[in-house]
């Protein structure tokens, strides 16, 4: 690959009155703490949340003792709280469709609290949900008013044991039988069974399941199927068989089924005809001239889902990080002397682990905003599909990488059940391969950008070099242009191992996925700092400039290897990065616990008390 | 800090006859599986290795199910199993001094098995034995024989919730009674509370107390008792009281309390008198001249517990990603067309993921080894506390990384309890803060290199550069010299970081920590790659030339941003390292089959079937 070296001159000094000036000045110590909660919550989803905070902190449901409880006990404790909230009015069951900031907003306070409810509604209202309000019509309105208050719970059936990243790829067959006006809905081989069916064990009572659709011998490829589970005194109906995926490594509250159909028959008209529909006598007609378009419409709305998705991570992880940031307050280990031991929060070590991951899930909140935004619009913009996989995996990846750090950072006490720490991060595991396996999801964004068109501006390339490293970092039109050139060069350089590989498209593509990864990283991080830096232009409350700025050099110091190697910082430039980040560190550490009163966190959510050691005799 | 630039030409292409050559041919295929097992066993333990295997493998109290179990279960099949192991002759109370061989390699098939039966064994063998074999005298022989096979039960108090990794710090007293020859063992305040204690809350019959030895009101600092804390009944005795530290992130087949003493009476012979004794008039004697040098000889017998820990990480790590490589050989998702998936290690990501783990998992494995010859010697070297933590810190990080990354790497089955890694997972995550939070013992390692003398030999520096980058990287010359370069430059940095700093010298040293980490591992990855080295030169087992290898690129990349900016490595030769890295993986993955045989993992320790999917309709 051809070097490039456009060394650029850079000086900003000056600019006393730009975005960045506050950076060279001690941070400001009081931010405006209801501003500052109305960004991270949202303009469109401030209210809600407020709401569902309430609803959590006062709710008797959510007081009771969810630790140590036995799976059968959890389970119902779970569908309790889920009824508990689902009767509250405070979520709608169309709300996937016609108010997707209250859906959101209601989900990450969820997580605030336990994971397993907002899994529990999730699954409810955004995948069987998902499903009636995107693909069905007139004619499945009816089972709205009784899933609205979880008085009928909903599943979603699509994933199979033998299939699953990969949907495309299931063998579940619905034949129409034109002399019944009826569908047949069957697993036909062992690895045809729906598998991690959440609510199927126990409480459903209405699935949809995705098969394949068979008329007279012709496959018509993957559609959606309403299929009734239980009768109305809970019974499994016949030809019906449910079994327990069992005990977890999290989400013990969640019933997980595995699902076998023996021939169930259904009526005609439990096909989601949005799309395609069957005639009584047998026709098919579909808006789409082809399966594979007909499957894609199919799967779009559940793109919602991995937006959703992240907002678990998002409750979960600034739970934790609270827990751990006054933990650290209040617990001292050493000192200059033996009787002056002072508070971890002291520690550089600690600074270090707990800002950076505090700074990085505004920054993300801040950015799936804008994705719900995006979503919420009508039409919707042609990237939403990647950049809600992309936003998925790496928000996952991030929540489950700074959920460890969380348990380490409280020591011990982290690893106790009662502090809460050790159950968010379980449950928060399976994001990372559920709704898409997080390293398919990055394929899946960096195939989106290798298909765009080619841009044909030629952007000026950067060199970051000088001696006032700090100047030329703390610089937002710098950092945008490393994050726009790593991105582009990052694209140039996949889409040239491709093709210079000897073996085919498949293989080629596969022995690439590592930088299929980089080059999704490379995409996001941009797009999230672009968005960020949009913010703060619209509305810079303190101190979004700091968090924005720890981000970005954190995230350069990720990958520094790489923006050294390819000349886009020097190496005097580079050496300052670790230094500039301890000392943003140093003064996020100032605000920390201010920013975690604009989270608003209601104490049942927390740990029993701030020294996690409530219990000595 | 002035940059170093001394180009070297390095040349290595005629190497045929080379340590390195093979790495130039396609891997030989058919590796010597008895060899390798040897290898990675050790000399001196694969024979206890194999006996232990053999155990597992037919003890029906390794057949039982301990998957999603209460916790009260739980602990009494652990209790059995340990009891059973005990009595089986396989491991002696006295082996932690006498044959380490023989302790280290048990603990590592234990490991392979479960977590909680070598904690529960290691506390007892390691910890309560460990007090009473190095700090006990003849009076204390008393202990041995029940304990040799668990008849009673040993714990260990040491940590106080107050006083975590600071043990110099807690406040429990034992105050010598001259009218009755006893000492008064007492938790003055909450924060004294013994804490974690692991077999106090249900099985111990005897403690070693770590307390404060007063006599006549001077305090003579911590020192080691014997502490009996129940009757033969299994009743607590009075004036102590045990409270269960109750559900935990992982370990919950371990019986974890909290203790607390009121004034308990034991007789002047129950303190370990090894270095120090109190007459019976209540005179102090001490080898000593110091409380603080007792103190360290106190503590000192406890580094052999964080070599033993780090058998928990290997015995885990090995048996997850036999899991992980097992299911990813069968497992197939997406292909080339619809019909024709493939396999998961077809993946170049997944090949990377699992490969590189595998590879420093053996490389530590060996590491430890030789750290087992050093703690077996009567004259240890002086390296050896350091170098204990060290290896603890890295590995346990290492390990609950790699978990992590085998859990993901199964999908939602890695997810499922009864496919064992969510259990390894949780088991270990405590590893990391426990025999010392990882942080403060990266810390204690770069104090231990501050303190060295300063070499004076001055090495050559290394500038890798040129045109063929394969060659400059796969020779191991280069890169020893760019490990010892790196060491030698982190410790200059960190001496100057420290020695420039305003402060006082704690605050000096604290701000400094995330570089203290850096020293640490730059030292660490240095002395365990040379002694692969030294290993492969003794006994060219393939593919370990491989195996080290691919661990030192991986190495490098992880810190590649510092190769690059402080000029050891040119941008060239470093843009290649990913696609070498790739490489590797791609030849090591052609043996990962037999290199998982090699480890000889009993069918018990493993999940129910390979594809993780044993339980369909």
């Amino acid at each position: 690959m051809k070097e490039i070296k456009n060394h650029l001159e850079v000086n900003n000094n000056e600019k006393s009155n730009s975005l960045e000036s506050e950076l060279f000045r001690p941070i400001q110590e009081n931010i405006n703490i209801q501003d500052f909660k109305v960004l991270v919550d949202s303009v469109e989803a401030h209210k809600y949340k407020d709401a569902a905070r309430a609803f959590i902190r006062t709710n008797p449901k959510f007081k009771e003792n969810f630790i140590g409880l036995d799976m059968s006990s959890y389970r119902q404790l779970v569908l309790e709280q889920c009824e508990e909230f689902a009767k509250s009015g405070l979520v709608h069951f169309t709300d996937i469709k016609q108010n997707i900031f209250r859906y959101a907003g209601i989900v990450e306070m969820l997580a605030l609290f336990n994971n397993n409810i907002c899994t529990k509604l999730g699954v409810h209202f955004t995948l069987f949900g998902g499903t009636i309000m995107f693909l069905g019509t007139e004619r499945h309105q009816k089972y709205i008013e009784d899933a609205n208050t979880l008085k009928t719970v909903g599943c979603f059936s699509m994933t199979e044991i033998g299939h699953g990243s990969n949907v495309r790829g299931i063998e579940t067959t619905a034949h129409y039988d034109p002399s019944t006006k009826e569908f047949i809905i069957n697993s036909p081989t062992p690895t045809s069974q729906k598998f991690w069916i959440g609510g199927s064990y126990l409480h459903a009572t209405y699935t949809t399941v995705f098969a394949n659709l068979i008329i007279k011998g012709v496959n018509h490829g993957v559609h959606a199927f309403v299929v009734t589970l239980r009768d109305k005194n809970g019974n499994v109906l016949p030809k019906i068989t449910i079994k327990d995926c069992g005990h977890k490594l999290g989400l013990n509250g969640i019933d997980n089924g595995q699902l076998k159909f023996d021939h169930v028959r259904i009526p005609r008209e439990n096909l989601l005809n949005k799309y395609s529909d069957v005639t009584e006598d047998g026709t098919y007609k579909s808006q789409f001239s082809s399966p594979i378009k007909n499957f894609a419409a199919t799967m779009a709305p559940f793109i919602a889902g991995r937006m959703a998705i992240t907002k678990g991570c998002s409750g979960a992880l600034k739970t934790s990080l609270a827990i751990a940031i006054d933990f650290s307050y209040v617990r001292k280990q050493f000192g200059p002397t033996l009787e002056n031991e002072q508070p971890l929060i002291t520690l550089s070590s600690q600074q270090r682990r707990l800002m950076a991951p505090l700074a990085r899930t505004i920054l993300f909140d801040l950015y799936v905003q804008r994705l719900t935004r995006e979503l919420a619009q009508p039409k919707q913009p042609i990237s939403i599909h990647a950049h809600c996989s992309g936003i998925k995996a790496i928000y996952s990846w991030h929540c489950v990488q700074n959920l460890q750090v969380c348990r380490e950072a409280c020591g011990g006490q982290g690893y106790r059940s009662a502090n809460r720490i050790a159950e968010f991060k379980n449950d928060c595991d399976i994001i990372c391969t559920y709704e898409g396996d997080n390293t398919v999801l990055m394929q899946q964004l960096a195939k989106y950008l290798l298909a765009l068109p080619e841009s044909k501006v030629q952007q000026p390339t950067i060199y970051l070099d000088g001696d006032d490293a700090k100047s030329l970092l703390f610089n937002f039109e710098n950092i945008k242009r490393l994050f726009d050139q790593r991105e582009q060069m990052r694209l140039k350089e996949l889409k040239q191992i491709i093709s210079n590989s000897k073996e085919s498209s498949y293989n080629a593509f596969n022995n690439a996925i590592p930088w299929s990864v980089k080059l999704g990283y490379a995409h996001m991080n941009k797009i999230v700092f672009d968005h960020a830096i949009t913010t703060l232009k619209e509305n810079n409350v303190k101190p979004l400039a700091h968090l924005i700025m720890l981000d970005s050099l954190v995230t350069i110091e990720e990958d520094l290897g790489w923006f050294v190697t390819n000349h886009l910082i020097s190496s005097n430039v580079a050496k300052a990065i670790p230094f500039l980040i301890q000392d943003l560190c140093s003064e996020v550490t100032k605000v920390s616990r201010q920013i975690l009163e604009s989270f608003d966190i209601p104490e049942n959510c927390k740990a029993p008390s701030k020294d996690l050691i409530s219990d000595l005799f």
